[in-house]
C-alpha cells in the first residue's frame, strides 16, 4: 500500500523529487505538509486545502488523544472520514508536545512518559505501544514512532542517555506497529535525534538506517543557529538510504526549505504559513519584493494599507489575491473579523504550495540551484 | 436601474413571488438576507455565500461608517467591489445602530442624533442627509431612509413626537436621496415606524405610501410579542401599495418568515441564523424534528453527540452536511477552533436560503398555506 519513488534526482545537489504512494492517494515531493494540529487546518475548510492543491497534512497525536479521543476518531472512521480530508495524513508521535507543552509537568523513565493535559491537568501516560496503538486509531497513512525530544541547549551527557532512550522506544514502536499493521494500511517513520552532537546524529541515523522503516524522520532540528542545523542535518544524511522518504519535522521557514531540499529531505511540516497569517503577516516572493532580510513576507496591519487596492500579493494567483484588496483584508483585521484568519491563511498556504511547485519544477529541469539563488537574496 | 414585478400572487393569502431587479442583479422573493454588518458575512467567503445561493447581503450603515469609513469604500470602488460580493448589497440607515449601540450615549434633536462610537469613543453626528451621503458612498444597490428607532415599551406620546421627526428625515433623506441618485444607480426605501400603535402605523405607512420611494421598509418591529407585531403589521400594510416592494427589518425567526410571507413581505434581514450559528445552535426543518417547540434548532455542543457520526441535518444538501458529523462539529466546538463558526454558519444559512425557495416554491403553486401548516406544528 506505501511506497515512494524518486521520480528525479538533480545533478548538482541532493535534491530530488519523487511520489509517495498512501492507502489515500499520493504525495508528490518535495512538498510542504500543512499542519491541521487538532484535526482541522485552523480557520480553513478541506474544501479549500484541496482547491490551493496540497496532497496531505499532518495532525498531532498529542491533541488528538486528549480531544476527542482516539476511539471517538476510530468509531468516526478514522482521520480522514472525522475531518472530510480524503486524501494521505500524516500524524506525529505525541512525543514532541507532550514535552513542549509540559515543560516540567512531565516525568520520563526508559519505560514512558508521565504528563497532564494541558487541557485539564488530568494525568496520562504514553508508552512507545500507547503512542502506535492511538496512531493506528487515528488511522493516519504515515505515522511516526515515539522518542525524546530535546531542548536544543542539552548538553552532550544528557543527549546521549536521551538517545539511547530514543533509540529503545523506536524498536518498541517497530515492534508494535508491525503488530498493529497486518493489513499494511499504514507506514512508520523512524526519527533521528541527536541534538548539537554530530557524532550522536550519525549514531542515530545509523540505527535507524538498520531498521526496517518505511520511511525517517528528522527530529529536534529548530533551524536556528541556522548553520549549526544545516551542518547536522547534511552529516546525518549520509547514513541514510536514500531510497526512503524524508521528513524535516516542524521546519517551514522559506529559506531553511531551500536549504534541506537542497540536501536531499522530502517532505516538511511546519505551522509557520498559518500561525503567521493569524497574526497579520503575508508571505510573498522574489518578484515582489520578497527576500531574505525581511524573511519574504510584510504585516498588512499596516496604515499604509488603508486604502491599497493592490491584492496581497500581486503576482499570486491565488482566491484571495484574485479578489480581495490589501485594504479589505485589512479592514477585517482591524474590524476583528473571522474572514480575515481564513483570508490569510488561504493566501499563506497557497504561497507555500507555489513555492514547492516551483521546487520541484526547478529539480526537474536540473535547475533548482539557480532558483535558490533567485530567492536567496 | 431598478425595478420590482410581482411573478404570482398566492390565492388564499398575500404572499406573493417577485423579482427586485438591481443594477447588481436580481433577487427572487420572497427572499432571506443574509447580514454583513461589517462587509462581510461573519467567517465565510463570499464565495461560499454564493455556492449557498442567496442573491443579496445587507450591510450596516453605522458600522462600515466608522470603519473603515465611507471614502475609503468609495475609494476601493463600492462595497460589492470591496467585499468581492458581485451581487445586489443593502444598507441601512444606521439609525438602527446609532441608537441601540449608544443607549444613553446619543442625544438626538430635530435636526441630527450625535453619538459616541462605539470603538472609540469619538463625537459623531448623523443628519438624514448625512446617511444618504454615506450610504450613497457605500454604493449599495437598495439603501434606507434615515429614521429613529424607540424602544418597543415607548408610550404614546414619545412614539407620536418620534414619528413626526421621522416622517420629516425620510423627506430629507428622499431630497437627498434624488440630489445625489441622478444616474439611477440606486434605490430608496422608505420606512414604516409608528411603535405600538395601530393609529400610529396607519399614519406611518399612508405618509410613507405618498412620497415616491423605490420600495419600503418596516422598522421596530421586534417579533414580540409576536401576536401584537403581527397585527401591527397587517394593518399597516393595508396602506401600503401592492407594487412596491416591502421589507421587514431585522426579522428572521422561522415562524416570523411564515407569518410576514402571509401579509405579503418580500424581503427580510436577520443575524440570528449567523450568531446562533456561533453559538452552536443548528437549524432544522420539520422532517428532522425542528418545531415551533423548539424553534427549529437544537445545540451541537451535547454531549450525547460526542459519537455522533450523523450529519447537523440528515435531510439537508449542503456542503458540510454532506462531509462532516456532529461529533466532528462538536469536536470543533469544544477544541474552539474557527472551522466551527464557517461550518456552522455555513449551515444555518443554507437552511434558510432552502426554507426560502420551499416558500417561493409553495406560493407558486397556491400551497402556502399547507406549508405554513407542515412547519407551524
Amino acid at each position: 500500500m506505501f511506497n515512494f519513488k524518486i521520480k528525479h534526482q538533480d545533478k548538482k545537489s541532493l535534491a530530488r523529487t519523487g511520489i509517495i504512494t498512501t492507502p489515500h492517494g499520493q504525495i508528490h515531493t518535495p512538498a510542504f505538509i500543512p499542519v491541521a494540529t487538532q484535526a482541522t487546518v485552523k480557520s480553513l475548510t478541506p474544501q479549500q486545502i484541496n482547491e490551493i492543491g496540497f496532497d496531505a497534512i499532518l495532525s498531532n497525536t498529542y491533541h488528538l488523544y486528549l480531544r476527542p479521543g482516539p476511539d471517538t476518531v476510530k468509531k468516526l472512521g478514522g482521520l480522514q472520514k472525522f475531518m472530510a480530508w480524503n486524501k494521505p495524513v500524516f500524524t506525529d508521535s505525541g512525543g514532541f508536545q507532550v514535552m513542549s507543552l509540559n515543560k516540567g509537568l512531565c516525568t520520563i523513565n526508559d519505560d514512558c512518559v508521565e504528563f497532564k493535559s494541558h487541557i485539564d491537568a488530568s494525568k496520562h501516560i504514553f508508552t512507545p505501544e500507547k503512542s502506535m496503538q492511538i496512531q493506528r486509531k487515528l488511522g493516519a497513512d504515515i505515522i511516526f514512532a515515539f522518542d525524546q525530544c530535546l531542548a536544543i541547549t542539552a548538553d552532550e551527557e544528557t543527549t546521549t542517555k536521551s538517545l539511547a532512550r530514543t533509540h529503545s522506544w523506536e524498536e518498541r514502536s517497530l515492534k508494535e506497529f508491525t503488530k498493529l499493521n497486518k493489513n499494511k494500511s499504514q507506514a512508520l517513520y523512524g526519527i533521528v535525534q541527536g541534538g548539537r552532537f554530530k557524532k550522536l546524529r550519525e549514531e542515530s541515523a545509523k540505527f535507524v538506517a538498520s531498521l526496517p522503516f518505511d520511511g525517517i524522520g528528522i527530529g529536534s532540528i529548530f533551524g536556528d543557529p541556522k548553520e549549526e542545523s544545516r551542518t547536522l542535518v547534511a552529516h546525518a544524511i549520509k547514513f541514510l538510504p536514500e531510497n526512503k522518504p524524508k521528513h524535516l519535522l516542524g521546519i517551514g521557514a522559506v529559506e531553511d526549505l531551500f536549504t534541506y531540499v537542497e540536501l536531499g529531505l522530502d517532505t516538511f511540516d511546519c505551522v509557520l504559513p498559518t500561525r503567521l497569517a493569524r497574526v497579520g503577516y503575508v508571505f510573498i516572493g522574489p518578484e515582489s519584493g520578497g527576500k531574505l532580510k525581511n524573511k519574504y513576507r510584510y504585516r498588512v496591519a499596516n496604515e499604509k494599507f488603508k486604502d491599497d487596492i493592490k491584492p496581497l500579493d500581486s503576482h499570486c494567483e491565488c482566491y484571495v489575491c484574485k479578489n480581495f484588496s490589501r485594504a479589505y483584508i485589512r479592514h477585517l483585521y482591524k474590524a476583528e473579523e473571522l474572514l480575515f484568519y481564513t483570508l490569510m491563511t488561504y493566501h499563506n498556504l497557497y504561497f507555500f504550495h507555489r513555492l514547492m511547485k516551483e521546487i520541484r519544477t526547478s529539480i526537474e529541469n536540473d535547475e533548482f540551484l539557480k532558483l535558490k539563488k533567485k530567492w536567496m537574496k
